[in-house]
Order: C-alpha cells, then sequence, then structure tokens
C-alpha cells in the first residue's frame, strides 16, 4: 500500500484502533476452533477500512458522540465482511487480501453458517447505537446489497444496457458506502439536509470506487492485483469498460458476444481484453469514476470547512487513484 | 393436518392473514424469477405459523398495538424461514413441507444469496415496528440461531453430554420461541418481570417442541413424515433419544457406537434404530419434553386469566402432541 495515499487514517488512528477491537470482540462467540481462528485472520486482514472510516468522519462532521460511532461502524465493517465471505463461496474465490478465503479451506456449510454468523454480528454492533433509524437503513442496505448480488449472478454472460450496470454496483457497492456515510451524520444531527447530504456523498463515492475496481481489472497485471487482467470479463461479470467497449462497436463484433457468453477460446478472450484495454474504452470508464468523485465532492459544498471535511476529500482522492 | 388440533389459530385468523400478506409483499424485492416464485411457494407453504402466534398472543395479553406486532411477527417468520433455506441448503435436503427446497432445484450461490435477502426482509420487517430492544434481541436472537446450527454442524457424529444437547437446541428452536413469545410482551409493556415471563414461556415451549421433533424421528414411519425413522441418527446428529439410550448402556455397545461416528453397515444402523425405539429411550425424551411444556405453562401462572392465556395453554398444548 502506497502509504503517502494513506494519510486520512492518521487523523482517526484512535477510532480506528477501537474498530479493530470491537470487530475482533464481536466474532468471539464463534470461540476457537480452526474455522474461528481464520475468521480472525480475514477479519484483521482488513482491507483500508474505507466504510468505516467514511461513519468516523462524517460523525466528526456532526460531532456525533464517539461510542454509537465506532459500533455503527464496527457494524458496517462486518456487514462488508460477511458479504464478502458468502460471495467468495458463491465465486469460488480461492483468496482475497493475501489470505486464503474461508471456501478455500472449510466445507461449503460451515462457510454458510460462518457468514450468517457474521451478519448477526454486524446487525448487534449497529443495534448497541440504540438508533432506530440507523437500524432501518442498515436493514434496507442489506437487502439492497443481496439484491446487487443477485443481480450480478443472474446477469453473468449477459450485455446489458448500462443503467442495470449502475444499478448492480449501487447494491454491490454504492449501497454500504451511503449507509456508512449517512450512519456518521444521523448520530449527530436530525436534520434531513445534512443526512441527504452525506448520504449522496456516500453513495457517489462507492460509485466511483466500484467503477475503478472494474477498470483496474482491466488494466493491471497479474502481480499487482493477484489475478490475471480481464478476470471479472473472464468468469462472465460484463463490467463498465466491456459496455462501453461494445458500445463504440460500429457493427456487430461476433467474437467479443462469444467471450460473453464464456463460450470463446482462450485466445480469442486474451485479445478481446487487449482490443478492451487498446480501445479507450478503460480510460473513458476511468473518466466517468472521476465524474462520481467530482460528485461525490460538491456533496460536500454544503459543509463548512473543517479538518475531518479536508480528509474526506483526501479519503475521496485515495478512493480513485489507488493502484492496488 | 389434524385440524382439531389448531384452534388456537381460530382467535388469531385476521392477524394470520394479513401476516401472509406482509410475508409476500416482503419477498418482492426479489422480483419475477423462478427462484423468486419457489420463495413464494416456500413462504405459502409455511407450516403451523406456531412462532408468529406466539407473538400475537402475548401482544394480545398485554394490550399492544397492532401494526408494529403484526411486522414483527412476519420478520420473526421471515427469519425462521431465511434460516431453513440455508439449513437445507447446509444439510442437503431435498423436501421441506411437501415442497421441493431451494437448493433442489437451484445452484448453491443462488441459494446462499437469496437466504441472505430473506434475512434482510426479515430484519427490514422487526425495524418496523420502531422498537430498539426487539431489534436488539433480534440480532442477538439470529446470533444465538447460527451458532446453535455451527455447534450442530460441528458435534456431528459425537456423543456430547445431555447439557450440551440442550444448549444446542436452545440454538436452533429455544431461542426464536422465546424471542416471538417476548417480543409481543416488549410491544405492550416496560414492566421487566412480564416480559421475563413470557420469555421464560417460549424458550421452555421451544425446548419442548424440539424435543418432540427429535423424539417423533425415531417412533415414526416414512409416510407420515416423508423421511425414514431416525433419519437425525443416520445424518450424524445425535438428538436426545440417542443420547438417553446410550446413558441406559451398562456397557461399552461398540456398534451404537459405530452408528454414531457413521462407520455403521446399513443393517448395523436399522437394529440400532429400532433398539433405541424399543429401549424406552424415546418415551422417556417425550416425558422430559412434557416437563419442558409444564415448566412453560407454569411461566404463564403470574397472567391474568383471558382469552388469549386459554389460548396459549392450547397452543402448547398443540405443540406438543403433534402427530405430524
Amino acid at each position: 500500500m502506497n502509504t503517502a495515499s494513506v494519510s486520512f487514517t492518521t487523523s482517526i488512528a484512535y477510532e480506528l484502533q477501537q474498530l479493530e477491537e470491537r470487530l475482533i470482540q464481536a466474532v468471539a462467540p464463534l470461540g476457537h476452533s480452526s474455522v474461528a481462528d481464520h475468521v480472525r485472520d480475514i477479519v484483521r486482514a482488513g482491507g483500508k477500512r474505507l466504510r468505516p472510516s467514511l461513519t468516523f468522519y462524517t460523525a466528526r462532521i456532526f460531532n456525533a458522540p464517539l461510542e454509537p460511532t465506532i459500533a455503527v461502524a464496527a457494524g458496517i465493517e462486518m456487514l462488508h465482511t460477511a458479504t464478502l465471505i458468502h460471495d467468495d463461496l458463491v465465486d469460488n474465490a480461492q483468496e482475497r487480501r493475501g489470505v486464503p478465503t474461508l471456501n478455500s479451506a472449510f466445507p461449503m456449510g460451515l462457510v454458510v453458517l460462518t457468514g450468517d454468523m457474521l451478519f448477526a454480528a454486524a446487525a448487534e454492533l449497529v443495534a448497541e447505537a440504540n438508533h432506530v433509524a440507523i437500524v432501518r437503513d442498515f436493514a434496507q442496505t442489506l437487502g439492497e446489497i443481496c439484491h446487487g448480488e443477485l443481480i450480478q449472478a443472474q446477469t453473468k454472460h449477459t450485455l446489458v444496457p448500462i443503467e442495470d450496470y449502475y444499478k448492480r454496483i449501487y447494491g454491490k457497492t454504492g449501497s454500504l458506502f451511503r449507509a456508512a456515510a449517512q450512519a456518521g451524520a444521523m448520530l449527530g444531527t436530525t436534520d434531513p439536509e445534512s443526512i441527504q447530504a452525506m448520504s449522496n456523498y456516500g453513495r457517489l463515492l462507492g460509485m466511483a470506487f466500484q467503477i475503478i475496481d472494474d477498470a483496474l481489472d482491466f488494466s493491471s497485471d497479474t502481480q499487482l492485483l493477484g489475478k490475471p487482467a480481464g478476470h471479472d470479463l473472464r468468469e462472465g461479470v460484463i463490467t463498465l469498460p466491456a459496455l462501453l467497449y461494445h458500445a463504440r462497436q460500429a457493427s456487430l463484433n461476433g467474437t467479443f458476444k462469444r467471450v460473453v457468453a464464456g463460450t470463446a477460446t482462450s485466445d480469442q478472450v486474451e485479445s478481446t481484453i487487449e482490443d478492451i484495454r487498446s480501445s479507450g474504452a478503460v480510460d473513458e470508464a476511468i473518466g466517468i469514476a472521476m465524474d462520481f468523485a467530482q460528485r461525490a465532492r460538491d456533496s460536500l459544498n454544503g459543509v463548512a470547512d473543517s479538518e475531518a471535511r479536508q480528509q474526506l476529500l483526501e479519503l475521496t482522492r485515495f478512493a480513485i487513484t489507488r493502484d492496488h
């Protein structure tokens, strides 16, 4: 990780340390089996903690109390972890963040139930804040995430309209970013406009983040991401660069259609990935992500300048320029 | 179903009809795919609606308002449905309540995500009641259920102490019965003793219900339950009758140990099931269930007599004498 680009974590170091403790505490009911130890490794591997960081900064902007903020932030990160455990099972993924996935090491049934257990832990953490509207939004967010994943599973190998792609990535990513940014505001204010502004900020940032992720999948090499370029396309998950490439085709491209359908030869797959990379479609996708990020920043216009607001702008920059 | 034995449903016919509507509404976000239609069939098949009935009657005892009661009851039944979908996947079960299981008809990934979607729907329903303590208890209950299922998965083919069996069935069944009975009280009163009494009632009834279920598994024939006698034992799930049979053995029974371990021949399995049936262990288990049911009834001693209280006694009788 480029340390220069994660300066936004310094100012919330205490909150992030509390977060780590709460996350490990929350999986204590799993006991001390090999699966429980593996879950602790997954929780600790953790990634960038972008979602709880959003909650911490929006909470700070609206002077929310610390205790419930940490509980809600931990609940949101735990929900994220639970969905990743089930997603990796569904996708038969073998590794994430350098840690073997749970499904690579344990039987399916145990992975399903362990994921469910983390959903429960997430719900308990969020409920600790004693804030009914946040709990309701949390439940709705879980529904949106599952809906996004279901759409992804059901539209594999399908060229969908770009609007449908946006709906899918809203469910997959935008929804929880939105919930994370919104929850911090809700803990500190009841002003609907302020809450809506933070909600918009999180949603738009989440969209930008996911589009960058989908673009990186095409542009990066195997060593950097630990998977070959074009991994999504190989799996039948048709993301924005592929949809934009398709839109640029003057006439029907039979090879591309076969690659989408999953019936192409491996040579055809490699050449199509190279065609998408050199077509400008990846750059176009990155440009669209930048637009979403700009709209995210604009959502902060009504917020008085403060260190927390500056850090959110820094976090926004980090989320869309990461090269890892 | 023996219609004479379900008279407890008559007095809450309106609530139960509202419940059915809310359950179907709540799965609307699944849209109109073949998996969504199958989920509707599963939701409609529904079984006896014992858990929501508990909520309806305890709500009536404490004069709780109807709208939030229906939402919470629907959330509890939806949670039950979601856990069954994941359990059937984990157990590779093919049919439940006369409806093919979701996993018998759809790929694993779709079943995992659909179950998750129903967890979300359940949480949204419960959150609708705007009652923080109920939401917190709901999250905790989900954790207890998952914990019970995890213990069951991890102690298959193992002779556990009877205390561990009780812990397991509390998670599997007692917990949600407890939550269901308790929620109705919480919607109508803040008196801790009244809430505790309903909580005890639900928990003890749930224990009785599960022990009867485990005993029926040994005593009933294939036609009645749609599965062969001793199904649990065949699957390595060691329930109370088997544990009591084991406790009655004067000396080590090598065949029984092999049946538990799942290494016996099918002849040895059949003869062991017959031995358990004829040993009196099934009747002893039923006796223990009756004791739990009596303690459940005793929990209602502090409640002034009313039609709702009478119906809870009727429901208790039904739960432990069902022969289906």
